[in-house]
Formats: structure tokens, C-alpha cells, sequence
């Protein structure tokens, strides 16, 4: 497994000599693991490693159970930790949202706290093989693009980083045995996310039974694929916004003269990587409102992309803005002169 | 069932005003709406409406009785046709294929035959967004790039149109009923499909029922983004095949100065166009080859695409040529000269 782990992580550069880790351990097989295989490669790198365990108060007892073994671990192995206590259900009520999404909300949250408390430079989360599997039905399943089809990537925003991810659940179960780990299991997986479980334990099984037993090397074939274009695409976005587009003042805009000789391709993904400065994320942006978007040719024309953030075709540009932005009249104003709707 | 149809008809551009188009009748309910429909849009077209049909020979006396039926339906409704016979199973086993692919083969062989003999524009099959959503499936179980996900296209070669793909097979069942067709049922396609007929019966149920209710637009939704992304891939294919290859002698040059500065993505993807260009097709192409072919990057290595085809980096080019072809002295001699290994 661990020259598994080091062959992703050259090939995907995730890691630096010196670099400071947090490593993100619930006490499973699979955080245990990352956490037993990078102390294993600290002087090679000269790392400096650290724990974070966040209790997500779902389970009780056996939630400050796994507390309680990660913290006796972390000092077996001279490990500075932290540990984070967060209710999740209460979150998850409160935002309306899946105790799933809440927890991982949650989880990157308190990730990049401890990042900022320890003053480190990554944090490394144990995501595997299967979980890209999974998540690659799952996001099939709800339909999606090159970006869900990529599945999980091997790092986000250059701190988070997946070394196991091209390791399968079973090696990492080996590992355990072969280095005398005996982790904690982890419940909540089971209880919380019915969908990746189903995915995981019937659906997944059922297709490599049934349809073709090397499912997951195809299915692999597709989540590079899709990972190289999902590449391609930020490395263009970047070049035609900077070609295209300005961004000032938490506005964007547009040129249209370039814009509107674009491939519909071109303009989705622009489209989508304008969003994403604007907003941090895409969520909420759906594939119909795309389509909308690149129905906007009328001069005043506009679309709303969620309650805040809108885009509104002038004669010579797209402008993307918030709303509430522009309702501040000195702002307005600049709005106004800058960009005349 | 018509007016989507229509639709479909206008946004891709499948038939032009006075088109003479031949329709691929099995006597199928899809095959035979497909005709019917198509005979009621004769005048506001301009059409000329002709059909064609195979006898695979893959059941006997059920298959000639198809032939007969197609033959009635033509001679009732003044339809030009051609009747075809073939032996798929021979040819099947003579070329090591399934009887699907055969089937498939031998099918655009005639369809293409019958074009030329009715001196005709466009060949409409029947193939609709069903077919779509299997073909979706079959290709991902096997794993697949762009080209696979994007399933079946509305054209091709500008010669094939599917003016059915929007149309779900329930409805075209209902179009059968509302209009008194009874067509023929086809039981080569539950026979000689294993794998297609598994995903349509069990699989894609599963997946309704189990995961998604709304699976088919789901997966539609992703169906149209890799069409989208298919047809960048192809406009920026010959943009860029434009600007750093030639194609001479059946040889591809391939320029490296612009080549070598390339997103993977792109040199995937023109490596692809170019096999297309030499071959006619990507049948055998895999995905390590692609990648091998990346790879090459001293002078002088090389990579076998097929028992013909293969590919040599020289010191300024990559070269893509035809193994017997440069094996004759006169082309030897040109190829040599042209571009030294």
C-alpha cells in the first residue's frame, strides 16, 4: 500500500519536503491507516504531522468512544492532535440539509480551523478507490457533468490532498492487519448516507457480479478521462476569463464579442468558472439554467442564478452581480456608470 | 409523437427541404412510426420517401415473414424498397463478432448500398432516446470517454439522422395504437443482445425504481453535456489539426512545437481525430494506448496502434503511418525523404 501511496503522491505532487499535515482521523480503517502510513514516511519527507477528530455527536457514547481512542493514538504516537466536538444533527435541522452533506460540511470547516491552529500547509483525508467509485455513481445517478463524473480529485485549492485515493478498501484492510491496527468502525457511514451505502453494498456488487467483473477498472478509465478534461477545462476557463471577462467590485463582466463566438461548451464553462469566483461553489446551478444563460442575446434580458446572484445581458457584455450589492446606492452608482444595463 | 419529432427534425438540422430519404424498416413498431411518421411529413418537406430493409437470416421463417410485411406496407403506402438478405451468422463467425456488432455492420453496409442505389440524400434509422439511455449504460459498463457517454448522436457523417432519438418508446407504442400500425415484433433484439436487453430489463428498472425515479433525465442531462463537449472536441480537433499536422501519402505529420505545448486532454484528443482520419474509425484504440502514445516523447520510440497502424516520434514530428504502406520501396523512399525517424 504505501508505495502505492507515494507513486499518487509524486504523480500528483501532494506533497512537499517539509510540509506540515494535518491529517483528518476518525479512528476507521481508512483514516488510521493514512495516519499509520504518513508517520511511516515523515523523515523522507521531513513532515510534521498532526491529528484533527472531529465528534459529530451522532452516535453518543460510541461517538466519544472513537474521541477518546483517537486522542489515546494520537499521544501513543507523539502526535499533537485536536479535537473538535460539533452537533451536526442540530446543523443539519437548522440548514435544512442531509445529515450526509451536514456532516461533511461540518468536517471541512473544522479542517481548515485546525489548519490555522497548527499553521500548516495540507490537510489529508483518507478518501479511497471506493469512495471515488461511489461517488461517481452517485453523482451519475443524480445526473451530472465532467465535474461530478471526475468524482473526487487527489486535492482541492492546493491544501487538501488524498493520498489513498488510488488505493482499494481491501488493501487498506490488509494494511491494518499487517501492521497491527484495529480500528474503530465507523457507524455513522452505515446510518447516514442510505444512497452511498446502497451504491456501495448493492448496486456496486450487482454490476460487477452481473454486468461486467471489471467494473471498477472501467469505471476508472472513465473518472481519468473525465479528470483530464475536468483539467483542460479549468486551465481554458482561466485563459478566456482573463481574455474576456474583468471582475471588480463582485462584479463580473463579460465581453460579448468574444463570448458569443464561443463553442456552447466554451460558454457553459465560463459560465460555471464565473460563478464559481463569484460565489465559491456552484451549488444550486442547474444544467437548465445554464441553458438559459446561454439564451440570453436580448439586450436587458437576465436570468436569476439563485436569490442573490443574478446575470443580465447589456449591449456588449454579461454582467453577473448580487443583487443586494447593487441596491446600495453608492454602489449602484458605481454599478451604473461602470457597466450601463 | 410528431411534433417532438419536428422538433428534434429542426434543432439538428436532420432534413433539408426536397431531401429523397431512405428509412430503415425492420417492421419493428420504431422502424415502422419512423415511416409512417416521416410519410406524413412528405409534402411539407418535399420529401421522397423510399425504404430499405435486411433479412438477417437469424430466424428463419420469422424472418422472412418480416421481409413479407415490409413488403406489403411498402406496396400499400407506394413506397420504393429494397430487400436485402444476408447471412449474419456467417459472417459473424468468420470475423469473430457477436451478432449484435454483425448485425450492426452488416446493417450500415446495406443502408449506405441502398443509398447509393436510390441515388438518395439521408438514411433515417430509428433509434430512439431508450436506445439512447441503454446505449449510455452498455458504454460506461464497458468504459468510455466522451465519444461513449455522449451515446448516440442525432447524425452522422451528415448522412445518418435519427429523428426519433427524443422520443421514448412508450410513446411510440402509443403512436402505433393511435394510428392502427401493427408492427412486427422483433425478437432478434432479445436474443442476440444479452447485455443490451439485461440493462433495458433489468438494470435500468433498478435503477428507476431503487435509486432514482427520475434517472432518464438525469442521465439525458449528462447525455447532452458530452454531446456538447463532443462537438468542441470535434471543432477544436480540426482547428488544431489545421495548424500542426499534415496528412499526406496516408501519412499523418504531426508537429510537435505546437503539440508538445498541448493540455493532455487535447493531445488526446487530436491523437483520436488523427487514428479517425487514417482509419475511418477508433475500433481497438484503447485508452493505455492513448496514453502510451502521451508517453512518447524520445526520438525515435514508438507505439503500435494496431497490426497496421502505428505511431513514431522523430525529432520534430510525431509520425503516424501505415506499417505495409512504407514497406513498398517508391513510398519508402517519399516517406523517408519527407520525414526522417
Amino acid at each position: 500500500m504505501i508505495e502505492k501511496m507515494l507513486s499518487t503522491i509524486k504523480q500528483n505532487q501532494l506533497i512537499e519536503y517539509g510540509d506540515k499535515i494535518v491529517v483528518g482521523l476518525s479512528g476507521g480503517a481508512d483514516s488510521l491507516s493514512l495516519t499509520h502510513a504518513l508517520l511511516s514516511l515523515k523523515e523522507m519527507f521531513g513532515l510534521e504531522i498532526m491529528a484533527v477528530h472531529i465528534n459529530h455527536m451522532l452516535r453518543g457514547e460510541a461517538a466519544d468512544a472513537d474521541a477518546g481512542f483517537v486522542e489515546a493514538f494520537c499521544l501513543e504516537n507523539h502526535l499533537p492532535f485536536k479535537i473538535y466536538k460539533v452537533n451536526v444533527t442540530d446543523f443539519a435541522n437548522e440548514k435544512g440539509l442531509s445529515f450526509e452533506e451536514a456532516g461533511r460540511i461540518v468536517r471541512y470547516e473544522k479542517f481548515y480551523e485546525a489548519l490555522g491552529a497548527f499553521d500548516a500547509h495540507k490537510i489529508a483525508v483518507a478518501q479511497n478507490r471506493n469512495d471515488v467509485l461511489e461517488t461517481f455513481f452517485i453523482n451519475l445517478l443524480r445526473g451530472s457533468g465532467i465535474d461530478g463524473l471526475s468524482s473526487i480529485d487527489y486535492k482541492r485549492d492546493g491544501v487538501i490532498i488524498r493520498p489513498l485515493l488510488d488505493i482499494e478498501r481491501s488493501e487498506i484492510d490488509q494494511y491494518c492487519l499487517d501492521n497491527g491496527l484495529i480500528p474503530r468502525y465507523d457507524h455513522t457511514n452505515d446510518e447516514n448516507d442510505y444512497l452511498r451505502n446502497k451504491v456501495r453494498n448493492v448496486l456496486l456488487p450487482d454490476l460487477r457480479e452481473n454486468y461486467n467483473p471489471s467494473l471498477d477498472d472501467a469505471v476508472m478509465k472513465t473518472v481519468n478521462i473525465m479528470r483530464c478534461e475536468k483539467s483542460f477545462w479549468h486551465d481554458q476557463n482561466e485563459k478566456r476569463f482573463h481574455e474576456c471577462c474583468t471582475y471588480e467590485n463582485d462584479v463580473v463582466t463579460i465581453g460579448t464579442t468574444v463570448y458569443d463566438a464561443l463553442h456552447p461548451a466554451e460558454k457553459n464553462q465560463l459560465i460555471r468558472y464565473a460563478v464559481k469566483r463569484m460565489k465559491g461553489n456552484l451549488t444550486n446551478l442547474s444544467y437548465d439554467q445554464i441553458n438559459q444563460i446561454a439564451r440570453l442575446k436580448r439586450t436587458g434580458s437576465m436570468c436569476r442564478i439563485d436569490d442573490r446572484l443574478s446575470i443580465r445581458r447589456s449591449h456588449n457584455a454579461l454582467i453577473m452581480y448580487f443583487e443586494d450589492q447593487i441596491l446600495e446606492p453608492s454602489e449602484k452608482k458605481l454599478f451604473v456608470k461602470k457597466v450601463p444595463l
